[in-house]
């Protein structure tokens, strides 16, 4: 292991927020930590935060872009069809058992760009079939979990390809920690502030109780109708086992559950998607019925059409966002090629799962409930930025009234 | 990564042995593979050979030195009964489901030295009581299974503390390779020749059915009952499965199950013994009716003791093994501080939990009819060296005649 050019300090500080505001570890609980291997400073930090916030055990699931990418190259044909079942089975296991779950992502986003989509496309949905009992159990949140990142050497490159490797990486570290809000005095007063000024505007957005979202941009208009009982939320959430976790390390998006047959127009994507190592740009879809019935993309349309095949709720909705366009992260002006940025960066929607979580009393609703009231179900949940400077938005009341939520990009 | 100053074909060959002669992955067959994340060049190379070979999946869980170490050094005192049951479950069900098992050593083995041996002890006992079920699929050789190593930057410093780092590492490699054979001309027929001098000793031993062993040596006077119906196996085993496998690169030992219930005498080990990071040396034990009564050791006693006291069987043997003191590897004169390597330069002993394979027709042995037989049942298994230049071994029959079977040190 080199040794990294980043400052040690800010890593510590890094580790800190994600497990204190974070995931939120509590005394006694088991941490499941994936990440991939060249995050292992983080890693190393993260463990040692966690055990001193009183963590029982912390297990670090290890992966590496060269193992991943031996699959593609050296692979049979029936590879691509196996999951590791077992591990995921494991992991739902953990935190049915009251494990927390944290991910630290800093892969290379255009990994897998060069391999064939079809395989690609039949990995994820293989790992997403295996892994969905497991991914239930976060989405319905059930235990607290939350993902940060780090700035792998490959990721740093493809967003800043004129720099060295030092020097790509101390520039994506940098932006990071700006907005993992470690570069502040005090990261933890900041974020409560940062939690307090979301939770007012889920307060509005809960108080209107629109029944759907009007957007309209360049190249979009798209009604969104939202669940029966749909509830916003932002910032700090509080998990079903009582714990309030930031999943998001940075989040700048308040966001709900659209209704999965209640979206009618069509919508262009203002940012490139990278999905499971392929980008896909210049997404324009339209949808009927809330599902996507013409869907084209001038980067990767075989890898958006896969995914959209991958069941018969991928190609509906799961969650609504809103972000306005001066957030710091948009106002970065970076394109970070990761949806745990580029979703703060800009208005988006999700493809598949809808998060229980986002109803009324969502923890007490049953899967058969929460279909009734309008929340889509599928394997996969892929953010997707369709906001910009141009985007407005109308909140429409169940009496067809308009009330301004965006204009020109930003809250009305 | 820096980059190792390993001879990349020699990591590439070692790879290839590991998983054509030691594992002898299936075509579909699912890896499960363990190692240090220190041990990153050797896992990509036997994740490409393995999907050369067919791998349906290989899935590596990479630990970390630094990980370990961190829960000592940070955690909570709960934290020391805890085990990642859940992930050891997931691995019972792997190999339940007919994945294969790779396991690649390579820590520091002394990691743990400075750490309180109560606390190494209660972590121990968690993770055996946690991984017993996984460890049954491989004790009872129901899939097909090896382990290989890689040379640890930490372990080489401790074996060569006098060299510099990337000195240390070259040397630890190039033991690894010779006793690998892949730094034969063809390392697949060298293990080929290698493989029958093995079985023609074990086919001498199961004619002779000796009822027990006699060892004399240095502070050694030990007569081992063997199991009823016990059998002798040394290099390639057939798995239960159907897949001959090599379970250990390197291995030089034949082996067999002794009787729980008929070891009496003294023995001293002839060399230290490195178990879980801690280091044992200078042991002295006496046998009882199969039991250890006493048990002292100049260094590491406390570790010894709580080794001992794991369960009922952990004072009790579940192996012995055969090692003429003539093997390349203890010519060689190296002291490894791993088992991997130390056991195949002498004769031993295993305290713990015996293999079912070690008996006529093992596979289809209840649990029941293997400890009527005198197996023993322990969730440990640790092995410890008890011979060397000085050891005699006579074969006692049933009635009562003797057969010398090693005369200092070498077959007799």
């Amino acid at each position: 292991m080199t040794s990294t050019p980043i400052d040690p300090t800010l890593i510590d500080r890094l580790a800190e927020v994600a497990v204190r505001t974070g995931v939120n570890i509590q005394p006694g609980q088991q941490l499941v930590l994936t990440a991939p291997v060249s995050a292992l400073p983080l890693v190393r930090a993260v463990t040692r935060a966690a055990y001193r916030a009183g963590a029982s055990l912390v297990t670090p699931l290890l992966s590496d872009s060269d193992v991943a990418l031996a699959r593609f190259e050296e692979g049979q044909d029936d590879s691509f069809d196996a999951a590791a079942g077992w591990l995921y089975n494991g992991m739902a296991e953990a935190f049915g058992d009251g494990a927390a779950r944290m991910a630290i992502v800093g892969e290379d986003p255009m990994l897998l760009a060069e391999q064939d989509p079809a395989k690609v496309s039949r990995v994820g949905k293989a790992n997403s079939k295996a892994y969905k009992p497991a991914m239930e159990e976060i989405t319905n949140f059930k235990i607290n979990w939350s993902i940060c990142a780090w700035p792998g050497m490959a990721w740093a490159k493809r967003m800043f390809p004129e720099l060295s490797e030092p020097e790509a990486q101390a520039k994506l570290a940098e932006a990071i920690f700006a907005a993992a809000r470690v570069d502040t005095a005090d990261p933890v007063a900041a974020w409560a502030e940062h939690n307090a000024a979301l939770r007012s505007r889920t307060e509005w957005l809960n108080a209107e109780r629109f029944s759907a979202l009007h957007f309209t941009g360049p190249g979009t208009d798209l009604t969104i109708g939202l669940a029966d009982g749909h509830e916003w939320h932002g910032g700090a959430s509080t998990a079903q086992n009582g714990v309030q976790c930031n999943p998001n390390i940075p989040t700048e998006e308040v966001f709900t559950t659209p209704h999965a047959q209640r979206v009618e127009g069509t919508v262009r994507s203002t940012k490139p998607l990278s999905h499971q190592g392929s980008l896909i740009d210049g997404i324009e879809v339209r949808f009927e019925g809330g599902r996507i019935v013409e869907a084209k993309a001038e980067t990767g349309e075989a890898v958006l059409k896969e995914l959209l095949a991958t069941d018969e709720g991928a190609a509906r909705l799961g969650e609504v966002a809103l972000v306005p366009h001066g957030s710091p992260i948009s106002q970065s002006g970076l394109l970070f090629y990761n949806t745990l940025f580029d979703e703060n960066a800009a208005c988006h929607i999700a493809l598949g799962q809808c998060y229980s979580k986002c109803f009324l009393d969502g923890a007490s609703l049953s899967a058969e409930q929460v279909a009734a009231q309008g929340g889509n179900s599928s394997m996969i949940h892929v953010d997707w930025m369709i906001g910009g400077a141009e985007t407005d938005i109308d909140g429409i009341r169940e009496d067809g009234t308009r009330v301004p939520v965006f204009r020109k990009g930003e809250w009305a």
